[in-house]
């Protein structure tokens, strides 16, 4: 019998309930700044360590043995849904995954299918084995590319410096950009349902290109598909973080998708932010991940300056602004976690 | 006798005075997207154009002549200031000026000087040539960056993505980051004080960067500077146009620096953009770039949305929320400059 953790900090504060310490995870908290990490992947490549359960659950639990965090999430990668749907994705060592051939016809688009809950069974076995693993520890947190995003990456084949491909589809062929989002709003309802079956207690979608749309596009051609997904897992009685990078100036409209707890990048201060958001949602954020570059008393001050915003109130779950940068000293990252717990409780 | 433009469309806007049309330019209107410039800049260096008074003149009327905008701004580079101060610049063909070797240490810091007004004569009389060919057509805006945005220029050797050298340099080395910083001011208000008595009419300073900054880092280590170029020019008669990219959270900052009128990106509706400004400011914007590379109804769309939003209320001056891109056709350009003036006019 796996426990359930809903007495964790961070389900707690997921369900806005009051806590006795603010929890404490980090963006990327599984990856290069960490010895651990880079001893793995020196001798294995990136997209094998994400397509190997084994490698996935080592990768997983290293910062929740290392750093002490409140919360591990699944080691993967957003692309994972989109080469099952046969998305061609090129390997180059050193540069991640790239797509091969970016989607921007009709005809492209007839070269994809909607996954179906098993094709990516190593990302479900992954998490199975985390439950386990984890045993009681912390919760486990699955997560997933939200459709525009995970949309912008196929059409533009990358990533972008002005997102000219995928924004002028979606101004001047509309049906064409409704068809695509459409089909990656169904394939990450497949691919989040099937991760909370497996044993994600908790989910978070990221938006990580909501900086590259006004506020009004977001509104009309990018909210919409959100809350299609959001709509589709509000059955599944696990709570739902929608963290949308450079969305401050329209964070009502990201909360209003349905997300239970929305995450915000450290571009905004987060009273503000919360204020936009409703005292009915929770908020997780919001650092800048370079304070962590400087030394430790600028990494207190800039805590303490979150938290004071945060003012207590129940909801607040403490993370960076963005994912923690390959150049942080490990130590700066534990001191973060131990910062936060020591400076938030009551 | 040199006509003071002062009943211009743009400089009334300036002032918050009603006007009949809304004012419009674009944030890069003197550029690649338009077949008379890159016909000069087949046959002379992007370095060469910025030099050479009788080339940067040619290049900063295209757009008036082509499609009608209510200003001018002269053409230049924002590192022009830069390497007078002795910042090596190497000069590679299609990727524009990039800093040789990047300032980071108080001895690199000992290598720079401040400019006087005559180091950079080529702008100026750039500047007195202007004022004599628009002969009353249109004001001409000069233009600098802010400090902050230099001197994130010459710490990072160039554009920067994550900005860890100039932020690590804020965070640990606050003393000489302080010392770079006030250099800098220096430097600009030596330079944007030369060019309104060369003849400019209005300033734009440019905070192309405040993007890289959180709402704490703002306002601590990044306005103070701009606050005390803003006061030095404020006895010089001349409107003050602060554009600041990415700080749609943090706008009441960027207001309360000093400007006459704030420039806003377009990832912030301009409604809520100018509530943070204050009523007792202009605002400058904000059509997100890529709109132009879409449809012309959609552009139509745009316009009216922003219109509505500004509401008529004087001191708007209608722009891009950032330069306009080199694959923009010359048409839409031209189309946008004509439809805020059809749709503005009462």
């Amino acid at each position: 019998m796996l426990a359930d953790m809903s007495d964790s900090l961070f389900l707690r504060a997921c369900r806005r309930e009051p806590v006795p310490t603010v929890p404490v995870w980090i963006m990327r908290q599984a990856g290069r700044y960490m010895p651990a990490y880079r001893a793995l992947r020196a001798k294995h490549s990136f997209w094998e360590m994400c397509k190997t359960p084994e490698l996935a659950v080592e990768v997983t639990l290293q910062p929740v043995n290392g750093i002490g965090v409140d919360a591990a999430i699944l080691f993967s990668d957003i692309l994972v849904p989109v080469e099952a749907m046969g998305v061609g994705i090129e390997f180059t060592e050193g540069r991640g995954p790239v797509i091969e051939k970016p989607i921007r016809t009709g005809a492209d688009l007839d070269t994809l299918h909607i996954i179906d809950a098993e094709e990516v069974s190593f990302v479900y076995d992954a998490i199975r084995i985390l439950r386990g693993e984890l045993a009681g520890r912390v919760p486990l947190i699955g997560f997933s590319g939200a459709p525009y995003t995970l949309a912008s990456y196929i059409v533009e084949g990358g990533g972008s410096r002005n997102y000219t491909h995928i924004k002028t589809m979606m101004y001047k062929e509309p049906a064409l950009y409704d068809r695509l989002l459409n089909m990656l709003a169904d394939v990450v309802i497949v691919y989040l349902t099937a991760q909370v079956k497996a044993g994600a207690q908790a989910i978070q979608m990221f938006e990580s290109w909501a900086s590259s749309v006004s506020p009004y596009d977001y509104r009309t051609r990018v909210a919409p598909y959100s809350r299609k997904v959001l709509a589709a897992l509000a059955g599944l009685g696990v709570p739902v973080i929608h963290f949308a990078n450079g969305a401050g100036n329209f964070l009502g409209d990201v909360a209003a998708t349905g997300a239970d707890v929305v995450g915000v990048d450290w571009r905004v201060d987060l009273d503000d932010a919360w204020t936009e958001i409703g005292c009915d949602k929770g908020i997780q954020g919001n650092l800048d991940p370079i304070v962590l570059l400087g030394g430790q008393d600028e990494i207190e001050r800039r805590v303490t300056d979150i938290l004071v915003r945060a003012d207590g109130r129940p909801g607040h779950i403490f993370n960076l602004g963005h994912g923690i940068l390959p150049e942080t000293p490990v130590e700066n990252a534990k001191y973060l976690v131990d910062c936060v717990h020591r400076l938030s409780t009551k």
